[in-house]
């Protein structure tokens, strides 16, 4: 039975026409699809998933925060599910492998596993997190799951209440069972996930997978560096208070900072707001929005005062003041050192090479640090394109990763004999 | 005869009840005033103006710009216009002098010379230039009526067609109306305005009276950096093209540029756009508006490539593309030297203290350069303040230059004997 297990594979074409009918539903036209969550497409897309489900003989089931998953009750009597999955959801205007490849992946392996009727110690299930991108929250139905979400993320959402008061209603879905959403922790076995990359590394290095070490930490503030508003014309140069200066001298001395003392690290200044934002008046605020990255958690208390200090230098340097709003922050999460082992022999049995790397952006699975086991596998993304129509991972690589997940989900599930 | 015009003063309390009647419309309660063209509080002031002139016994008189003058037929038989002036209209949520001060005067000059009933070789004219500021255009009136307005503008004004179409409507004007304003070159003798400094010069230097030599000229472009959007936080810190920084590293440079070799020039960047502006993408995209101004030609146009060239520096630094889109420009204008002489001549014959210097911000007499001699007079801003609501300049100043401006127009307009 172990030998038949190891030998077993995924079906790769019928994998890739459920993966192509995918990239059908939200499709841009350039090879990325659009599909927010719950916009007309991402509620299409679930649909689709859950007829794919019924027709392949699964057992659909959701909850109450909006995740979609395929069950096979292939386990032991009143077994916990090993969970496998990603996120149907897009960024706007993003990729088709983006979170879509993990689902895919997940439901090809519970196929797989179903036609072989192979019994395992426990139940899989293919699993669609709700909003892991977060045009609403981010990591919301995992979050949900795990029994992290409280009432403040939904009261004040990134994406703004109004846009995830309206995307709840179109799903069908409330605060209430949001909230009510959280599953008992002796119900879940583990969670894995195939994802892309979204990094040069694997591709530069010619390597087939990357086995996750941790994810890393990010932390969101939004600075607003204040000057005074004068006229841009008679003022002289000597007499501003020009709140841009501090804003841009920040920009980039954070860069020159992270590259120089934090090589693991990376820091992002994704937008500026000035205000009141006219040719000819000074700024007398510039607000920048501010996120940072570290694979571990004392690197990123390190570097969350030394960025805060930054900003405050180059605030008095231009004579302004500095107000400093925190917005959020995850924990750098480190992945199983079990599951990881379980990721390499699948890796070694498929004659596969991998190495170890952190993951510079966050995934469901860190939801579930400290609940279940948690492994996440990665597969080469070219040029490690992301969030963006270009993305693209060779089939190859997609149906290998795919490989790898059946393999480590048999060999964490195996019933030893 | 010469003597006693010689010792005209105007009326200090009649302009100061009529200078705070004027400073309620569209008062925001903390000093200031709000009144952008065409706003419902302007065109409330542009009827009180109306009022006013009527009940002084002057003669209203408008155009198809919407300029509002009052007029007195002091001068020979078919003889010219004197043109006294500014503006009602405010920036918004502006001070209650900018532009206000100007026409009051006006209007007290010639209310002044009204109960005197002296007689000039010019008819006198006290006008309310129509959209001074920009909220639509941009010395609008005063470029309609100096014939240099074209379709252009109107179809493409820098506060969009929107808003200039139903300005317009609201005032009962149209661009057909706009267009056929000019008036005929002959009909008007000259030009002065009384004006706040909006600089600290004149009061660090303690001196009553600024005699404006020349208005800078004024150009402005928006320049976008183009990177690429990618993941911000797999992608490495070395592998980004981000838009932030060269749009940064440019707002230091010009400033260092600027101080350093064009000392008598100014430079801004009021407002900067990212896109696609999110925390967890770097900017493919950052437009930068930027403005500057020289007082003569030639540094106009040594400083316009100076900071081209710097951007296209900064932006081959970070490996970014460039694009500069020119908006708009106006030369800078040298006052007209007998204008300055009979400026000079009013103060001294008032005992007060004056110096030459630059005017920073446009003003409509530049839209008569090359038409009728022009001449400006500058009041000391407290702090230099402008544009805001804190904008003050002390009554006596007010008063001051209100005598000068009267002094000015009696030098200019007297009959030889």
């Amino acid at each position: 039975m172990i030998d038949k297990l190891d030998d077993l594979r995924i079906d790769a074409d019928r994998m890739l026409r459920s993966f192509n009918e995918l990239a059908q539903i939200g499709a841009t036209g350039d090879g990325g699809v659009d599909r927010p969550t719950f916009s007309g497409a991402h509620l299409s897309a679930r649909s689709w998933f859950r007829d794919q489900i019924e027709k392949a003989g699964l057992e659909f089931h959701t909850d109450g925060a909006g995740n979609h998953s395929a069950f096979l009750a292939c386990g032991l009597k009143d077994s916990p599910s090993l969970l496998l999955g990603s996120h149907l959801d897009s960024v706007p205007k993003g990729g088709r492998f983006d979170g879509a490849l993990g689902v895919m992946a997940a439901f090809e392996v519970l196929r797989t596993v179903k036609d072989e009727g192979s019994r395992l110690k426990f139940n899989l299930e293919a699993i669609d997190f709700t909003d892991e991108e977060g045009t609403l929250v981010g990591l919301l139905g995992s979050g949900a799951m795990a029994g992290h979400l409280s009432r403040d993320p939904l009261q004040s959402p990134r994406g703004g209440r109004q846009a995830l008061a309206e995307g709840l209603q179109r799903a069908g879905l409330s605060d209430e069972s949001m909230l009510a959403a959280r599953r008992n922790k002796g119900s879940l076995a583990g969670y894995f996930e195939l994802h892309i990359e979204q990094g040069k590394r694997l591709e530069r290095m010619g390597i087939d997978i990357g086995i996750v070490s941790a994810i890393v930490g990010i932390c969101s503030y939004r600075l607003t560096f204040i000057g005074r508003a004068d006229h841009a014309g008679t003022t002289t140069m000597e007499d501003r208070r020009d709140a841009s200066l501090g804003a841009s001298a920040f920009t980039l001395a954070a860069r020159e900072m992270v590259m120089k003392e934090h090589p693991d690290c990376v820091v992002n200044v994704g937008r500026m707001e000035f205000t009141p934002g006219a040719f000819n008046i000074i700024p007398a605020g510039a607000e920048v929005w501010l996120e940072f990255r570290a694979p571990d958690e004392d690197e990123f208390t390190r570097l969350d005062s030394a960025l805060n200090q930054c900003a405050q230098k180059e605030a008095r340097r231009f004579g302004l003041d500095l107000k400093a709003d925190f917005l959020g922050r995850h924990s750098p999460t480190p992945m199983s050192a079990g599951s990881q082992q379980d990721i390499t022999e699948a890796c070694e049995s498929l004659k596969l090479t991998h190495t170890s790397l952190v993951s510079g952006a966050g995934h469901d699975g860190q939801s579930f640090a400290g609940i279940c086991p948690i492994g996440m596998i990665f597969v080469p993304s070219k040029d490690g394109a992301s969030h963006a129509p270009r993305e693209f991972t060779k089939w190859e690589d997609c149906v290998n990763g795919t490989n790898v997940l059946l393999q480590t989900a048999l060999r964490f599930a195996r019933i030893e004999p």
